[in-house]
């Protein structure tokens, strides 16, 4: 069955995307999981058998602006529909994406993570440029990050 | 200050990482944030400035492994990091990663969230083959992800 979740007509400041008309009904999904706070579909331009996207039905475009409650609900969620993708799938291996900003390849901006089984060559394809940290950057860098926090 | 966290002795099933060290202080760490149930730090093989893992204390492999009390825990703190990493950095757009088995790029067999900053070309680099979805897969699909979900 194709279907749409009753919308929760979440206060919002950023602009509406497909994942709006998704969440009010107006446009069907492959619908595998809703609460409350939380809606999977199957994503209709998959990387693999099995590729679903996990949303908060609060609108935010990007997982930084999301509330704690949102955040921790789609978390809480996370093993378990893992889990059923890799049992429906038989699927080994996957990855859990979530990208903010186009820069970054997110194309609807609304937050979203990716489950994706791997198969082989099929599925989400990464590239690792990685360099070592110096002590200098990482200190700079912790210091930073836990003066932000700290705010 | 480079340190090490108190260790909260988990219950286990899957063989000691180097997170374990890191969990119990004996490797240190650019440690960031701790809470009960997560500690971040930065990645050493960082793909760019401000590079930083978020793990549960909860020794467990793979996502579909873990506890929703861990998980909810990690998610609930994502927005909070992501926040502070990017202003610390001052970098617009970033990536959320988790990968799950060798075949799907984990190295450290304990879960992890990349939060990676991305610059220009710098940060993760995704490969993206997607395909389309027939509504003959969606439909056998969404009916084995949710059958399994009920199970």
């Amino acid at each position: 069955m194709r279907d749409g979740p009753g919308y929760n007509s979440p206060m919002s400041d950023h602009q509406p995307t497909i994942f709006d008309k998704i969440l009010a009904g107006e446009i069907p999904c492959w619908k595998v999981y809703e609460d409350e706070h939380v809606l999977a579909f199957l994503d209709i331009g998959p990387l693999s058998d099995g590729h679903t996207l996990v949303i908060p039905k609060e609108r935010k475009a990007q997982l930084h602006q999301l509330s704690d409650e949102s955040a921790a609900a789609i978390g809480r969620v996370l093993p378990r529909l893992c889990r059923a993708v890799l049992r429906a799938t038989g699927a080994g291996a996957y990855n859990v994406l979530q990208n903010n900003g186009a820069e970054a390849h997110q194309v609807v901006m609304h937050v979203h993570f990716h489950i994706i089984p791997k198969f082989g060559s099929e599925g989400l394809g990464i590239g690792w440029p990685a360099r070592t940290l110096s002590a200098e950057t990482a200190r700079e860098l912790q210091e930073k990050i836990r003066r932000e926090l700290e705010a």
